[in-house]
């Protein structure tokens, strides 16, 4: 496509790289952002720009914050000595959908996988151990993602607060509500048998 | 969510406004945009302040381009007396695909909508008349869309263009290449039918 100008060619290689953006999808938002008035192109940029300049990760959780403490941990009416383990600041937002979690996170950013070479030491868990050998935390809920590299990491992490006598717990598998049984696959219907509630 | 710091807020919102991009999927681009090291999540502000600013449309077919004329236009061995009028440059990329095309090009920037209270004058169609009435032109092509908008706009050029004594075609219709008679439409069927060639 040599005859489109250079700098159109970039912004569409930029936008491929975004993930699940293809390439014909990258063409149609350069050409849209092209479209755009002066003001709200230019706009966009800054807002990449500023975000980028201006938030940083919680000190405490490694939540994306734009203060040194994310207002999760800066919220004095949350339970310090709860912490939930997230796989990324994605997982805060879900959890915090629920509206019924009343306790601090901390951001893994990443998760174990051999298959992409991410080792535990690449991933923030040496922070976690910080934050609990500190002292102040009870209980450790895991709440990786229900796959493998979610499970694995879930794993290995709650092996090494063994020592610490902390309470580690994780997300409840099962039927999802307002599903319907017949959707629902094997493997999460075993653990919602095995996970079975008296009534 | 005001629990994310604002800014990165504001770059949800940016990537939500971009088109067939929802809420959720704008999360997820923000998200990797703020994973990204530093020099990369500028580098992508910067191509799109670049592409804005360096880009404009050409002179003569108003497609983009980085100098006064695009590189169709400028390409002396292309016959600047045909002229493919396109509704936007991505016409203008889909007709280069073919390899096949030889002319010139115009790009009208939008189609007559009277659903979307786009008339006639929103588009580029003066221009085109323009470039007619010079005397230049022997044949102009209508390559618009093959829907609602898009025939009524080519009719209406057409019309315009009567008086001129210029040659006026349209892409044929018919049953596409590789395609299966199975999954043809019935319109389309019908227009392939219509325009049958002698073998």
């Amino acid at each position: 496509m040599d005859f489109f100008p250079s700098a159109l060619d970039n912004l569409i290689d930029k936008f491929a790289t975004l993930p699940g953006i293809g390439r014909k999808t990258a063409q149609r938002l350069a050409f849209f952002v092209m479209s755009l008035p002066d003001e709200e192109a230019i706009s966009f940029a800054d807002a990449i720009t500023e975000a980028k300049n201006s938030i940083e990760y919680c000190a405490i959780c490694l939540n994306l914050t734009d203060g040194e403490i994310c207002v999760v941990c800066r919220d004095t009416g949350r339970d310090a000595g709860i912490v939930c383990v997230v796989p990324d600041s994605k997982g805060v937002l879900a959890i915090e959908r629920s509206h019924e979690y009343k306790g601090r996170y901390h951001v893994l950013h990443g998760v174990i996988s051999p298959m992409n070479s991410i080792g535990p030491d690449d991933i923030r868990i040496k922070e976690l151990m910080a934050r609990v050998s500190d002292g102040d935390v009870d209980e450790v809920i895991m709440a990786t993602n229900p796959d493998t590299e979610g499970e694995t990491t879930a794993r290995y992490i709650s092996r090494l607060l063994q020592p610490f006598g902390v309470k580690v717990t994780r997300l409840a598998y099962g039927i999802p509500v307002g599903g319907s049984l017949e959707f629902v696959d094997d493997a999460t219907l075993m653990r919602a048998l095995e996970g079975r509630l008296e009534m």
